[in-house]
């Protein structure tokens, strides 16, 4: 592997930034050689973080943006004035080819602006989905779309479906992944308009593994690998995943500390739950893709810490050297074939 | 209280029928004198599952209906067809005004359609909602709708916030209840389509106390007593609710089952862990009201045993004795003034 993928990542995006930010850059590097790292922000205060550490040199570069996205702004405002935000010349490094992939744990909104505006749509793809991976007692699912398109069409997730299984396939190595569209019962006669349009577009896909409905109540248990909905319900799907698992932990954790009885017990049993609850983070995945973009854009958590950024940034090493969007490319390609000789 | 509020139960509905139901209903006429039950199916056997207990003889009634609707049942066909099934005879009592309320652990689709075709919609009430309660880190909260109406409109969200505060208000003792909608994100711009439009309608709604949007993520936080939603999402909420806390749960068994030392772990914090754990079980509350009936309709699980199906009888008496739908019948009847007046 001669040529490097090069990432542009955002410094100054999220709660921990610059810290952590420049922490998983220097861990990324550390582990994986066909990295480059190019990080996009104040440089006076990463190089500052910068100093902390040893790393090899030549794989991070520090590219000065004096300007930050902030949380709140409106984003479309926000991309359109701030052209020296990090994220903006981030996100035009990837347009112009000069970085292969962005990662910013900065606003949500200003990320799927921007990667739709910047780096723009492969051709073909009518609408990119923001497609985390969520774990399951299984492994992980996919979840297309969870937050980048509410009141979509059903040929969108057509498209959704396609595109998450070529991820799965490439990125997390399950071959002939099995597709779902969320519903609220199984018969094919159920759910909503968007479902009951969708089914039968899904069902007549040749290049995926459509297996029909999943309730809500089967996605943790991993009964599909690519799970496609419109982006409110895959919004609400994955916030309230994270939201039970949070307040379930936390109740257990008060029951633990409720006696002297219980502390014992909490003692003996604290490593094997603490490795049960690791294996049940999704941050060892990376981020969130938005995917079906000229290049790749991965949004993590506001509160990413270095580990979530260098899981991150390893993912879009993966995307790139396993030719996802060539793959997508050509799915998309495909599918304008199938119209025309139809 | 000299009268008596009298509830149909669907003997042969569910899982668990006829002897969980018969058994929840012993047990409910114990707990309360001012229920009557009449238990609906098959005489026979419902006689023989009554001939186990005793009881106060005066407090349960048997009525024969030698058909049944069966789970995988077209459900208005079934309906239509099945006159003399337990479901239909028993809906038809409460429409006869012969009973107050009806409860039922079988088939979802034909409570609902039963409800509203035989029962029927009060007066002014656009469609009736499915109305679960969900157990929170502070109580419990009411999920409008969650299964009855998908792809709804605006106006039907305004009415489901009203009645879901009445419920609570009367039903769960919490004075003024906080209403949410759900979104996607807390600004008032944000949502689809359907959010946007009703956002404004619960914000200019006088008789409710609306807090604006609430994300998935803080619903089991209990951060609102009232969760507006349309069907869709509300059945992906109230699924994927159960589904995660029972993955969870048994990741969390697994581990304590997984050596010695946790075993040891187990057996200290096992009382305290199953308290924290009933005190997070929604049967305790009873079932799923179909609310905006002329009378009640109540869905337990299809696997509900003796407890649940006790609880949906106790609520039936609370929601009789606090005059839930004569509150409902004002309310409706102010918005209408409201709408003339405008």
């Amino acid at each position: 592997m001669s040529e490097k993928v090069i990432v542009a990542l955002d410094a100054m995006g999220g709660d921990n930034a610059p810290v952590e930010i420049v922490k998983g850059a220097v861990e990324a590097v550390k582990e994986e050689a066909g990295l480059l790292v190019k990080l996009v922000g104040r440089e006076e205060q990463v190089r500052a973080e910068l100093a902390k550490y040893t790393y090899p040199q030549g794989q991070i570069e520090v590219v000065d943006a004096p300007d930050v996205i902030e949380t709140g702004e409106q984003p479309v405002m926000a991309i359109r004035r701030k052209k020296d935000s990090s994220m903006v010349r981030a996100l035009t490094m990837v347009k112009e080819k000069k970085a292969d992939a962005f990662v910013s744990a900065g606003s949500s909104g200003a990320i799927l602006v921007g990667g739709q505006v910047i780096v723009g749509r492969i051709r073909g793809v009518e609408r990119p989905p923001m497609a985390p991976l969520i774990p399951t007692a299984k492994g992980v699912s996919i979840l297309v779309d969870s937050g980048a398109n509410v009141d979509s069409r059903p040929s969108f997730l057509v498209q959704w479906a396609k595109m998450g299984s070529i991820y799965m396939e490439n990125i997390m190595g399950i071959k002939n992944p099995k597709v779902a569209i969320v519903n609220v019962g199984l018969e094919e006669e159920k759910g909503n308009q968007l479902v009951k349009e969708t089914y039968p577009l899904l069902k007549a896909c040749k290049d995926i593994n459509f297996i029909g409905s999943i309730e809500a109540r089967n996605i943790p248990n991993g009964d599909a690998d690519v799970i496609v909905c419109d982006a409110f319900v895959g919004n609400v799907i994955l916030k309230l995943y994270e939201g039970t698992a949070k307040m379930l932990l936390s109740k257990v954790k008060t029951t633990l500390m409720s006696s002297l009885k219980t502390k014992i017990g909490a003692l003996l049993i604290k490593n094997s739950l603490s490795d049960t609850m690791k294996s049940f983070d999704a941050k060892q995945y990376g981020g969130a893709p938005l995917i079906g973009l000229n290049g790749l854009v991965v949004k993590t958590h506001g509160n990413a810490k270095a580990m979530e950024v260098k899981n991150s940034l390893l993912q879009c090493v993966k995307f790139q050297r396993e030719k996802v969007n060539e793959k997508i490319i050509a799915s998309i390609s495909a599918e304008k074939l199938d119209e025309a000789e139809a």
